[in-house]
């Protein structure tokens, strides 16, 4: 690319030079993230895929091999399919994602999604044979899913960009809201085919409707304004209502009183037409996210530029130099940010105050850029508090998954506080208590 | 290096090829701290040799070219000379700098210091054709050792692993803190050679000696043992009662009772004194710094090349393996880590188990690692709360730095609370009120 054959240029220290430098630098970024967002778009498709695989498989399983044998098989060919699309992915960004100096996380948590979509061959084996019970296979699966989930919050986690942060944000917490209806309807296909909730079922469906919503949540809040709204209008159709009455059965209905086992191809259909308008609501953040990138390195190109033209005239004043020059760097808001616009008429006598404002300029905007990656960043260490609560809970009290997140949600509502400073007190005074 | 030359080994992605590349990825970034440890020394000694040269300049400037006009020339010399080293080293690092996509903040700083710099030759003539007053002389060298501090500032901040980054920290306020001593010593010299300090310098000088012992508390904190040891014993040591003798001078006598002027060259020694004194406390740090990242990386070495036999091994079960495999990478306490201890029995039969324990242990270990940095980054970051919340009670009260330090004080005693407590309401309520 063009940034590394100019590297060469800087070996001698300057303002100027590390004025440009520190300009390619973001640049470089945004290329990265150009390529990373072709990663996470291949983790969404695959995640889908596998969604789709271990529903077939448990649908398979729980029929005594009667149901989906067929489906399952075209869904194995076709997760198959996006999982060298995703192998393709990782191997043309690998150079950038190595080099990364800041990344040993995210390669840590690619290797460990790696590992689990290398088992895969031997699951599906197992479950063709049927060797396997239905709470093993989904258990199976959704590792693995879950994985591929924590490798995008990782990516999140190395966005330097603010608007780029938001929106991966936003991708996690979809991706992990959908992985939640992928489990609700798991859960609910074993309720409504055996005929009946008992009470640690309906607990759990009575959880993950609660976690897919803090998460939809939060994905509205970072999300760009397009995509919350079609996940707005996905929550107003009226498929949810005819979802929201099946809840009812599998959350309300006592353990005594049986299930027509009808509704259970009923809700199986329901909720995989659900998730597959989750997983265009996800595009439309891939989109968006490609978008952004594409405009931001466009600008940043376009500001490089200037500036090197810019500070090949101060460091040349004999040469002719318009009179008013204007770095047309427009910001989120698309005016042109004040202090980048400066007269000339220091040129020459004054470069170097010129040069300043041109540092002083760049220091102000990083500034505000980090400002701004503040709040996407809370929104990663929350959700990283919570799930360190819900661990710390669950080994304590030795409880499960669900239950601890049960404890937590009664913990704030019995304090009137919010459930991250709920955690976080939580997880400090674990801290204290070690 | 070794690392750029094993790099195209890693192209088929797979689990194994990810951890290796995991653990390369942190040899790389403890490699570029090693560069960085050189590149903060350097700065180290420039900023004390522009003290040095500041301290001078007021001097002759204040004595009307009388005094320390020779002392001046050499001190000039010398910093031309910490100058080019300091030069050197950033040339030594400037690949990886350039390279490192995150660093486009500690780019645009180094920019902004080298642009002070560049102007000091001007200002050197300046001051030897006496064209300046001496708070105009004093000024523009602080505001150049700030932002050459603000680089160390920037460094410590894009520090992953949590002992170099804890060093950094205690580095930054140790920097600070000796730069509060030198701008009390040309306070001091002012009040003392002028024979009277009016109530605006000895606020000035209360302030200042605050100042220094906050941030010689967070040093303390973050220091190693003996680098925190010898500022104890610097600040036990007798010259310190003398310091304090004099400084009750400055901050309890009113206005109209006159000083012996003879005071202004004892204080200015004596503070001279102090600050080579703190400088050698600095060199201290440095040191252990060089040391702990040597260390580190030889673990990091000596691990990677662990964990490609090991890896090696699994991948070919007919080679033969020693029965226990134990992985000598010993934590931050010296001992084993569990979890890197395991039993070779598995290989062959459940190699992907055996991977899976790697995978789990490197994700782990960089949790723990995460968690551990978080202490330091958040001093980072109470420090920057705190600026912000200086410089918002500058604009909005119209006073100066010193003055909002002091209504930030005055809030925290009034309400009971810590300094960074008061800083972060004051900037969370700004933001609100926006």
């Amino acid at each position: 690319m063009d940034i590394s054959k100019r590297r060469h240029n800087l070996v001698q220290p300057s303002a100027e030079a590390y004025l440009i430098a520190s300009r390619r630098c973001e640049l470089m970024n945004l290329q990265y993230f150009l390529q990373m967002g072709k990663l996470v778009q291949s983790i969404s498709n695959l995640v889908h895929g596998l969604q789709r695989e271990r529903g077939a498989s448990s649908i398979f399983l729980g029929s005594g091999g009667e149901k989906f044998g067929l489906e399952r098989k075209t869904m194995v060919a076709e997760s198959e399919c996006l999982y060298t699309v995703f192998k393709r992915a990782l191997a043309e960004i690998h150079e950038e994602l190595t080099t990364h100096p800041v990344s040993s996380h995210l390669l840590a948590h690619i290797a460990s999604a790696l590992h689990g979509l290398e088992s895969l061959t031997a699951l599906r084996v197992r479950v063709k044979a049927r060797a396997l019970s239905v709470p093993e296979t989904t258990e199976s699966y959704s590792t693995l899913i879950q994985r591929l989930i924590t490798v995008v919050f990782e990516a999140a986690d190395t966005a330097v960009d603010p608007s780029l942060a938001r929106l991966l944000v936003a991708m996690v917490h979809l991706m992990k809201g959908k992985e939640f209806c992928g489990q609700e309807r798991a859960a609910g296909s074993v309720g409504f085919s055996t005929g009946r909730f008992d009470s640690a079922l309906s607990r759990r469906m009575t959880h993950l409707v609660e976690a897919q919503g803090r998460c939809f949540e939060v994905f509205v809040e970072f999300a760009d304004e397009q995509s919350g709204q079609l996940l707005k209008s996905l929550l107003a159709h009226e498929r949810e209502q005819e979802v929201e009455r099946l809840r009812r059965f599998g959350c309300a209905i006592g353990r005594y009183k049986p299930l027509d086992p009808e509704h259970a191809d009923h809700w199986f259909a329901l909720m995989s037409e659900r998730m597959d308008e989750l997983k265009k609501v996800e595009e439309s953040v891939e989109n968006s996210f490609h978008g952004r990138c594409a405009e931001r390195y466009a600008d940043a190109r376009n500001s490089l530029a200037h500036h090197e033209v810019l500070i090949a005239a101060l460091e040349q004043p004999e040469n002719s130099v318009p009179s008013m020059l204007v770095l047309c760097e427009p910001d989120n808001s698309g005016q042109i940010q004040s202090g980048e616009v400066w007269n000339s008429d220091g040129i020459g006598q004054q470069s170097g105050r010129s040069i300043f404002d041109l540092v002083q300029a760049q220091s102000r905007r990083l500034q505000q850029m980090s400002e701004d990656l503040q709040s996407a960043k809370d929104a990663l260490e929350e959700r990283k508090v919570q799930e360190k609560a819900v661990l710390l809970l669950m080994r304590h009290r030795k409880i499960n998954n669900d239950d601890a997140h049960r404890v937590l949600r009664k913990l704030a509502m019995d304090q009137g506080k919010k459930l991250p400073e709920v955690a976080r007190a939580l997880v400090s005074m674990a801290d204290v208590l070690k």
